[in-house]
């Protein structure tokens, strides 16, 4: 893909410099908005306004639609008044709100003064909605019939609208604005003819949701129901928009980068990696690190509380590293796993005493594998290959049953840490990543140091 | 969501034992079939057939595709013949497929043989296609149209097919199979008019993808250009099929919920994690535990190879943990990034110089004020408010420039690494999680053990 794109970039810079205006408008013709605005982002700055301007009227709206908001941004400083207008006017309700969320105040005001007044009012209501629910990310143009209708009259009703709505494929029944049912134009094509109304063959299992639900839930309803669109309605089941697949493909998309970047670690971002500047990413990723960083000091404190029995018996400090790692690993498999099912809706609260005692026999048995197969490696690699004659069965032991009891802890606090989060409104993905490591770092030395105390007679 | 299921999973059990057959008909007519396939899942086995013959045709055969495959199996076994054929030949041909796919192969035997004639020579050449290609995932009931037909032959056509057909409003005009352009029931509602062609009015300029493109390129094609359906073609643009949305978004899920598994040391599973037992879970973990478990045994030989530097200065452990941790999560904040922008298509390997040098700088940034806060803890907390002696000022500047240090060698490494493993045909996400980990852990124990030696003259 990226390799087409870049030979189209080239070949609109080389008809723009050959002043070939036909062979440039015929080419972006024939091209889609996405791939148009991907070729956009491989220009300067001030060579996209002369090629927007040669894109008929419908593709313009779509590649801006599609065009990263800096580039957005730069072209709108570029527009006149009158072309502003002309570009917001073509754009769906949703669209339009996004670009306005994104955008610089002075920039908003130059938008709305240019948008048509219905135009102007559905997006200042839209507005409204918190960042994140169904309002938010809904459109108002949607297609609305009335019960009574024939089926053709329901057809011409579309034929007329059918313009200015995001899908006409889902139409939806309403009377006094509210929701009665649902009808697509197939059913129509299949079950309508003479004598027939819309209210005969609607579905009145409508499916809804509502202003304030969380997006992400949207999302999973639209993909778990395959859906073209939901319809969202408001306290009272007055419709008031849809959300389509695609914007929920989006929200599926972004959540999971989101929920990935907040397992490793980092703060999430809305900017692609390769429009991220290197400050960008190191504002991201600093605040973790540093708390990291600073709460390492615990197991740096209980490193030094053992110093004496480090200093007698220093082969100790060799499994550290080991010991902390395997806890680590064990630790985020669950959390992460939990997390993704906890995103997905696969798991909720009332699981919790399922997953524990799942949890409790899995990490039962990756213990019992893991330090047997440690026992062995230390003895026959550490000890007697390496002629290290300090590693007595009793180190070995001890560093056997460390492993074995702080895959469990790790795993039991890798399943119940990202439940409770949830319960408790907090973020599971924060709890899957950097906290859960942390703590078990901490857990796997104190039990490593107190075995050690307790079987080998130390200090 | 959950709750709702419960009760509607209760509700069933309560007229099923009162035999309120009809109030139990009506109750499921009005449901989904998600929902019922999720009730389903809370029942217990023998409780489901009966309640499977309740279902109308379609919705019998929207909640069979929607069930879990343990449920499916289990409902297949107490199918009769006739019921079982019943079922199949409703199917759309790719999840008829996709259930093949995952059966033994004496439930295939049945299946096959109560498929129709046409189900199941498309089934058999539906199943040659690779795993995870466009053709493995299309299905091949599309509409396909002329391009001589009138807009009204083609809706009389539509209307004639739309029974079987997964999606209708993405029309395809082909002429002797080759694929000549799309068209969709929209436009012909808005520029159908007497006298006007399918090949008048359709857009000649198709994206499609070829039978053996990967299903996760395919996907995301669907989502950039928010088309409904992306027409699969052979090697010489005969049209063989279409892959829908909602087989895209569910291909989006999985590779993400597989990429997030994987990078947290994980083989992907494609059971959900209830569905999931403990050996399961055993099973896809302990692979990489054992594996990272061994290889800190390198981690453990640089330890044990500085022993008398540590014996002489044990203060010098207890930042171990600290170095390692910071390190690690230093390279998995940027391998996750870059593995997850790589996934999303945002990065080719062509950028590999931009995204070294933006990451170098990243970690310069990163890395001088974690020293800096580093070492103003280590000077405050560790040597003043908790008088330790051992900790001097040339300790702490030790520890900081390995910290310094392992951030940069930790990021390169990070973006590097699946970037190469991406170019070599190899899984960035494998490189992305735990081999990265590891790798750093290595390199911040040679810093840290080098500088120890060289600044703080240690044997």
């Amino acid at each position: 893909m990226n390799g087409m794109e870049k030979t189209f970039a080239q070949e609109m810079l080389e008809l723009l410099g050959e002043k070939k205006y036909s062979a440039l408008k015929q080419e972006l013709g024939a091209k889609n908005g996405a791939d148009i605005a991907a070729a956009f982002g491989e220009l300067r700055p001030d060579q996209i306004p002369l090629l927007f301007r040669l894109l008929p009227k419908e593709l313009a709206a779509e590649t801006f639609v599609e065009m990263e908001p800096e580039d957005r941004e730069v072209l709108i400083h570029g527009f006149s008044d009158a072309e502003l207008g002309e570009v917001i006017n073509e754009l769906f309700v949703d669209d339009a709100v996004d670009l306005v969320e994104e955008m610089p105040a002075n920039v908003v005001k130059r938008i709305l003064a240019q948008a048509e007044p219905a135009m102007r009012r559905e997006i200042n209501e839209l507005l409204r909605y918190p960042e994140n629910s169904a309002g938010s990310i809904m459109t108002t143009e949607y297609v609305s019939l009335r019960p009574d209708m024939s089926v053709d009259e329901a057809i011409a009703h579309i034929r007329r609208t059918a313009i200015d709505r995001e899908t006409i494929y889902t139409c939806y029944v309403t009377k006094s604005r509210k929701l009665l049912g649902v009808i697509t134009i197939k059913d129509m094509l299949l079950y309508g003819k003479d004598g027939v109304t819309i209210g005969d063959i609607m579905d009145e299992n409508v499916i809804s949701v509502e202003t304030l639900t969380d997006q992400e839930q949207v999302a999973q309803m639209l993909s778990k129901y395959d859906f073209l669109a939901l319809p969202v309605v408001d306290a009272e089941n007055r419709m008031v928009g849809i959300v389509t697949f695609d914007d929920a493909m989006d929200v599926l998309e972004d959540e999971a980068t989101e929920d990935i970047e907040k397992m490793a670690g980092m703060l999430p971002s809305d900017k692609t990696y390769l429009r991220s500047s290197s400050v960008d990413l190191f504002k991201h990723r600093i605040p973790w690190l540093l708390f990291l960083m600073i709460s390492a000091t615990f197991t740096g404190w209980i490193i030094t509380s053992f110093e004496n029995a480090l200093a007698a018996q220093v082969v100790l400090t060799a499994f550290i590293p080991m010991l902390m790692g395997t806890g680590g690993n064990s630790g985020s498999q669950t959390s992460v796993t939990v997390t993704r099912a906890l995103s997905l809706d696969e798991l909720s609260f009332r699981d919790l005493p399922a997953v524990i005692w799942k949890e409790i026999r899995a990490a039962a048995l990756c213990g019992v594998v893991l330090a047997a197969a440690c026992f062995v490696k230390i003895m026959l690699v550490d000890r007697l290959a390496f002629g290290n004659a300090d590693i007595t069965p009793m180190v070995a032991f001890v560093v056997c049953l460390t492993m074995a009891l702080t895959v469990v802890i790790a795993k039991l606090i890798g399943c119940s840490l990202p439940m409770l989060a949830k319960k408790l409104g907090l973020d599971p993905a924060v709890m899957a990543g950097p906290i859960i490591s942390t703590t078990v770092d901490a857990v796997s030395l104190l039990v490593y140091f107190g075995a050690a105390k307790a079987l080998l007679r130390l200090g």
